[in-house]
């Protein structure tokens, strides 16, 4: 593998598919010097891919056959449709010719993909979606965000170690703070989950700041916040819903105060500072064995773009080479 | 028992007690007729009242000694406390002095003492605490939401019968919708404890609408929604501390854009839309054998006035007895 990067990108995946991942394609070429794989049916991809000038850009298409719905089962799907789009370019990051996948398809199929072709990190079972969910602590990364809904006490230290390694390592944050979702400050505080979990955490070596509550999130207190997928999940959906219905309230609050030109912007501006899963877009599949970046299905081409440089820059650190090393460390430790 | 109305008030209970109780008291007897008891250590109670005229009134002070503090293991300061504030204050509903007790002090030691001296409906093993949390759905009462953290399914059952009679009885709701939070609509999407509650619920004769996510808890689309006691309290901190940092988002974007009073009503509209709990104040603890009122103990005295009011709302509407009714009732239907 030289120095020059290569992104697979499912073209097939997201709402907007083909149109916005193939522009996103083009806007990463362009901007970061990345070979681009468009991975989905060549026809259509390659009539998107016609309507931009892609003059000195590395960019290639691999034909696959259809794609795995949001419907779907991941499972099922995956053995139903051994040609999509987002098994293709997995199976591209397996055999070494590309260094990444990104797909804003289904997650679950995304995930499953991942885990079936890429396996996971040693010590983790299933992978993990993770990121921030609260505007005002736009790096602080939570996780599980809903793919593992009941959890073991050891699959909430493997989420704490994942989210140390890629706080360390992308987001430039030294000894990153852990803490662990709970209903109180104190350490007698939480349900059976937390607290064997962070009695786990006490022996691990992290930097383990113990219990967190639903408002210090808010606030940003620890840098890596543990939660089963329910509550994570739940959370997040909440979020999503509050910035909806705020940009609504301040609508109706302000529309006979304001130019309206000035209220768009202020109720873009407080959504995407209290959505930042939309406003940030694709996040890495945390715990599997290689780069894998999923998002919202809703992404722009910038979403697509911003994701080529997320990639690269979990290529770049080592982010996965770190994980691999550390979550068996850290996980021996914690069970001595 | 006469149609006159008493209510025993914790008058040690919250952050500004004696005055703060006091100062409720008084306005409740005078606004609704009620006759009160004020339940404290009788010197500071008794000087706290004599700053009010209460010419006309009917308030008591009735001695006890000491309080439970937030501090303290409820369980244990019962038994080291016999004489305590809000145990003296639920004795006198357990012996038909009062129709009620409110106490804002140690949530915990409140709902300890209403268990021990009041007992829990049949079929309720533990109480539980509800109410609204979004400012945008009022009158759903979701529950719970710190008492139980580790639940079963049939106690989530329970919370949502408690739930439906108080929803129909208190809040004039026919036939309240009953939601299960969850993390997708469909009746497969859950952790283990909603599944089997969902079994529960489908066989319960009540309203039950399937499962609700974080979003829907925004839109109010179940007028009851049933969760642990973990997951409801994480997001009824998060909902607290999302509102408190809008506050500060909003003053730093409007700032310079409208006039400073303006803003502030702004801001404090816009808080008390999304702080349902600290505007409504007071809430039944749900499950035990008699009204009990509960609340933050950041109480004012309007918080105390309004407490009595959904005191006698309770004890007008039967609520108790509803509950007596209901509980075993549709606990049998479900169990078949």
């Amino acid at each position: 593998m030289s120095d020059q990067i290569t992104v697979a990108i499912d073209a097939m995946g997201g709402d907007n598919a083909p149109s916005a991942p193939v522009e996103g394609a083009v806007l990463a070429a362009r901007n970061t010097q990345t070979r681009i794989l468009l991975v989905g049916d060549k026809d259509p991809v390659e009539a998107e891919l016609n309507k931009h000038d892609t003059e000195g850009l590395q960019i290639s298409v691999i034909g696959s056959e259809g794609k795995i719905e949001d419907s779907e089962a991941p499972a099922l799907a995956l053995r139903q449709k051994p040609r999509s789009s987002v098994l293709v370019a997995t199976g591209l990051v397996k055999a070494g010719t590309a260094d990444a996948v990104i797909s804003m398809g289904s997650t679950g199929g995304s995930m499953a993909a991942a885990v079936v072709i890429l396996g996971t990190i040693k010590g983790i079972e299933r992978p993990a979606i993770g990121g921030p969910i609260v505007g005002s602590a736009p790096n602080q990364t939570i996780l599980d965000l809903g793919s593992n809904i009941d959890c073991k006490p050891t699959q909430l230290l493997g989420f704490g170690i994942l989210g140390s390694v890629f706080s360390k390592v992308l987001l430039n944050i030294n000894d990153p703070k852990i803490g662990v979702l709970s209903v109180g400050s104190e350490q007698s505080k939480g349900n059976a989950l937390t607290k064997e979990a962070s009695s786990l955490f006490s022996k691990s070596g992290l930097n383990f700041i113990g219990n967190v509550e639903g408002n210090d999130l808010v606030k940003g207190i620890a840098d890596v916040v543990v939660c089963d997928g329910f509550v994570g999940n739940v959370l997040l959906k909440l979020v999503e819903g509050i910035g909806t219905e705020l940009g609504l309230q301040l609508q109706a609050a302000l529309s006979d105060k304001m130019p309206p030109e000035d209220l768009k912007k202020l109720v873009q501006e407080l959504h995407s500072k209290n959505n930042v899963v939309d406003s940030r877009g694709g996040g890495p599949v945390f715990g599997v064995n290689g780069v894998s970046i999923v998002g919202h299905g809703s992404a722009s081409p910038a979403t697509f773009d911003r994701s080529v440089s997320l990639a690269r820059m979990c290529i770049e650190t080592r982010l996965i080479e770190e994980m691999n090393e550390q979550v068996p460390r850290v996980m021996a430790l914690a069970s001595d």
